[in-house]
């Protein structure tokens, strides 16, 4: 048993592994701090959806007008889901990416520039920044897992 | 080639690794157990959303009104989108955690947690619940994760 | 540190990992194809959720009637939402299902059928093709994941 626990050890010393792990976390910390700005926002605007989460508002109508919609909820939860959409392709793929033996500098060079991109991404759609700030921020992301998805590809293809 | 397969044996043979495999699988087929439920309502509400899902109740107008909302099966799909929301970070975090070498015991802890408050989760959306229960269960599988993040950032962190 | 390389670089030449890894890259980027997609119609169908993204067509009212929604758009984000549900625990349960020393064929028959499903699931979506045409193809992959879910539970079930 001291034999398997060596090995994984060594798995989580590996240092593009590490670097992985680390970027992974981030970006998914980032993606999960959109729920409490979610809330934030919920709670300030006071715009609900489910009728139990309105009801220490008060019986009938006086706590039915906070199930509603409001634009700024709306705008958080729209870039919650683009991290949805764009987080989990990074960290599927930049799994078997760093495990397909790339250099630690070009895997470090990819991860810095998600995190980054994505971070970007997050200002440029909640203060909202003027277009194209958002869209480049998400196309630098999109197109840095692309890059590992080819490097995936060209190591390991296996159909 | 036989040497490989005992190294990948080792890997799930491992406790800890095997736990991430058990716990993250019981939350995934949780969190796909939603798609049927949200069918089931669909079906039962009568509520659509494509022209072809409601094709063979007829032409016309009388197909027509099958293609609405209904606010059991939109609660459903916001429980399944919550998943969505909280899971993937888990099943991320998780895994670079489960490979940092945390005791057997705290793992388990962590992964039981988690999966109990998201089973929890779904139950306080779906029954529903009154307030804090969904949002208590929601806060510990949040918590969860985060404390996961933590150890992975202490052990692993290369920036 | 040579001696790690070695392991990971064994890790990655493993037939099933390779599979996995092959199959995880291609139906993920078949997933962040339908953000190109849905960028696609609102361009061409002209409707747009965020101000600052009709800011270019002019000021005012001009600008905002393309603040709307369109069937298309709308399908296409159905199509995307769905891959989610479906392609998030297919990688989850699909790496440590490959992890849990399953045959190279049965693995590689998984991962195909999963990802011809889904392939055929976005064509049933965007064409649209008759019930039960997508229902079949969601229904397919669906019980692949599952079938790869009792493999690990049977495999490595650690409560």
């Amino acid at each position: 048993r001291s034999g398997e626990m060596a090995k994984l050890t060594q798995l989580i010393d590996n240092e593009v592994f590490r670097a992985y792990a680390t970027y992974t976390t981030i970006v998914l910390l980032k993606m999960m701090l959109m729920s409490l700005v979610t809330a934030y926002f919920r709670i300030t605007r006071k715009a609900f959806v489910n009728p139990e989460d309105v009801a220490s508002f008060g019986k009938g109508e006086s706590a039915k007008k906070y199930l509603r919609t409001d634009q700024d909820v709306e705008r958080v939860r729209r870039g919650h889901l683009n991290d949805l959409e764009n987080i989990v392709p990074f960290v599927g793929i930049g799994l078997v990416y760093a495990l397909s033996g790339p250099e630690l500098s070009t895997a470090l060079l990819h991860f810095r520039i998600f995190t980054g991109a994505r971070i970007l991404h997050t200002f440029a759609y909640l203060i909202p920044l003027p277009q194209p700030g958002r869209g480049l921020s998400w196309a630098v992301g999109y197109a840095v897992t692309i890059s590992m998805a080819y490097k995936v590809l060209k190591t390991a293809l296996y159909l």
